[in-house]
């Protein structure tokens, strides 16, 4: 069955964090995560083509913000909350806080 | 004299702070105004050209990381913490926290 690269916990940076959240699309989808265990990536699609979301996809695996594992044809995400929250205390309670501060143009 | 515009506390975004801080040189302008009541520009140029860097502070003071305020010839920069305290609470408490674990290629 094929799998997505994830990296390690240990090899995740502040950096690449701030610059995976530091989109709105990406953020949305973080904000929407961190209120759900796990949502498919139909479901996090809305009205978007699926061609710019893999991107987005892609750059929150790589900075290890976001799981993906596949199960048949779908593709189950989550936040990687606890590899978070090791890594750099506080950071994405502070972030997912200030969710309801944020206007959201989107459709999740 | 000459002053320049820093947003309002409660116009500060999330997604405004984020970007400010996703670049490698401008998180090092953070973590250094961290640590200091404030700093000139010239004390946090290092060997980079100052063309580059006003670029770099002109986003940090409109993400409303950073404020500028100007004394003779001078410019001293400093974080605005409790500003960004108050808008998103324990933030850069985590940001700032993470610095040790960021190896650091500039010269501040």
């Amino acid at each position: 069955m094929p799998e997505y690269d994830h990296p390690a916990t240990e090899s995740l940076t502040l950096l690449g964090v701030l610059r995976g959240l530091a989109d709105p699309i990406r953020l949305e989808i973080v904000f929407h995560l961190g209120s759900v265990p796990e949502a498919t990536c139909a479901s996090l699609l809305g009205s978007r083509p699926r061609s710019s979301m893999s991107h987005h996809f892609q750059v929150l695996r790589e900075s290890g913000l976001l799981r993906t594992r596949i199960q048949g044809v779908q593709h189950f995400n989550s936040l990687r909350r606890a590899d978070l929250d090791f890594r750099f205390p506080g950071l994405m309670d502070a972030v997912l806080a200030a969710r309801p501060h944020e206007a959201s143009a989107g459709t999740l």
